[in-house]
């Protein structure tokens, strides 16, 4: 019996609560915020979606998205293109980039194997990587994934299929995070960065 | 260089930040969303923007949102129409609404009197709740405006405009909020509270 009774108020609240981190109270804000801008900026956040959907696609090569025929990246005679970061999705990829310090390419597998939510190695872009390899310029691949249990399986599913073609496979290091404090740290984290140590 | 650079995707991630309470990191992590889901449901979720603008516009009586010709409310046999609830947005109805313990009309004035922001009077929809009070059957008008100095300023400024109507003028209660520690209570809640003490 409030304005929420409004229904198209009602479906838009439920389409914003589907977004990742969205509860009900904030989507149904967020609704009322698209009700007080102007409807020129309305029609624009609209269109941007669908902009987004129907211009954006996967690069050929890295499967990373793009709205160009290939990414970027891929394109970019400045990169090396010996060396492929293999990451679970494209966020990874612009966390990476960030640090500047990377001058490869990338290949997005778009997820991690993991049989109980259905996903097997089909259902991520293995085949695209596989035959990115079999080309022959690639010297090393980075493994890029999750520090979870189910990027450690992709991790070790991806390298046992590629060795074989002569390719180096290497990992992100563990170790306690930069600023990282010994006593908040958990063992596995101190673990690996004692098993890692350095000489100084 | 990263995936950021595929300028629909900049876009979309634009319109999520221009909504209130929403950064760039968080706008960015909700454009990868709406890459993430089904296409249908992008474009559902482009079209609830739309229809939400174009199907709801302001009740002629009250002023809330509403998709029908007249709010659900204001067209309820229902109400008592002898009380109107003066609030300064929509989302304050969904509140009052929720205690359903009113069951008076309400009137949406859409903001509160700023003159800093360059909010006047006639920027809110006083006139059109003068014109109710003209009508003669309101009796009591509850201003249940947010406790701030624009509020009580904006309280004040639509009671001394109605009174001459000979229409009762009440306001919200002040006092501890129903849990409150009075250890952490802000000084004037507390004057507040002591100066409506009642009795027991």
């Amino acid at each position: 019996m409030d304005s929420f009774s409004a229904t198209p108020l009602v479906v838009l609240a439920e389409q914003f609560a589907a977004l990742p981190g969205i509860g009900m109270k904030t989507a149904k804000r967020l609704a009322f915020a698209v009700m007080d801008m102007p409807k020129e900026q309305a029609e624009a956040f609209a269109e941007a979606i669908l902009n987004a959907r129907s211009r954006i696609h996967e690069c050929p090569i890295c499967c990373n998205l793009t709205d160009a025929e290939e990414c970027e990246i891929c394109s970019s005679p400045k990169r090396d293109a010996g060396t492929i970061c293999v990451v679970e999705g494209p966020k990874d990829v612009s966390a990476i980039e960030r640090t500047h310090e990377y001058h490869g390419l990338y290949h997005v597998l778009h997820g991690h194997i993991s049989p109980l939510d259905g996903v097997t190695p089909e259902n991520l872009r293995i085949a695209q990587l596989l035959q990115r390899v079999q080309t022959g310029t690639v010297k090393e691949l980075i493994m890029a994934l999750n520090a979870s249990i189910e990027g450690d399986a992709t991790a070790l599913y991806v390298a046992r299929l590629m060795k074989p073609l002569g390719v180096k496979v290497t990992r992100l290091a563990f170790g306690l995070p930069v600023g990282g404090v010994i006593e908040y740290s958990d063992e596995i984290t101190l673990y690996r960065a004692l098993e890692n140590r350095m000489e100084l």
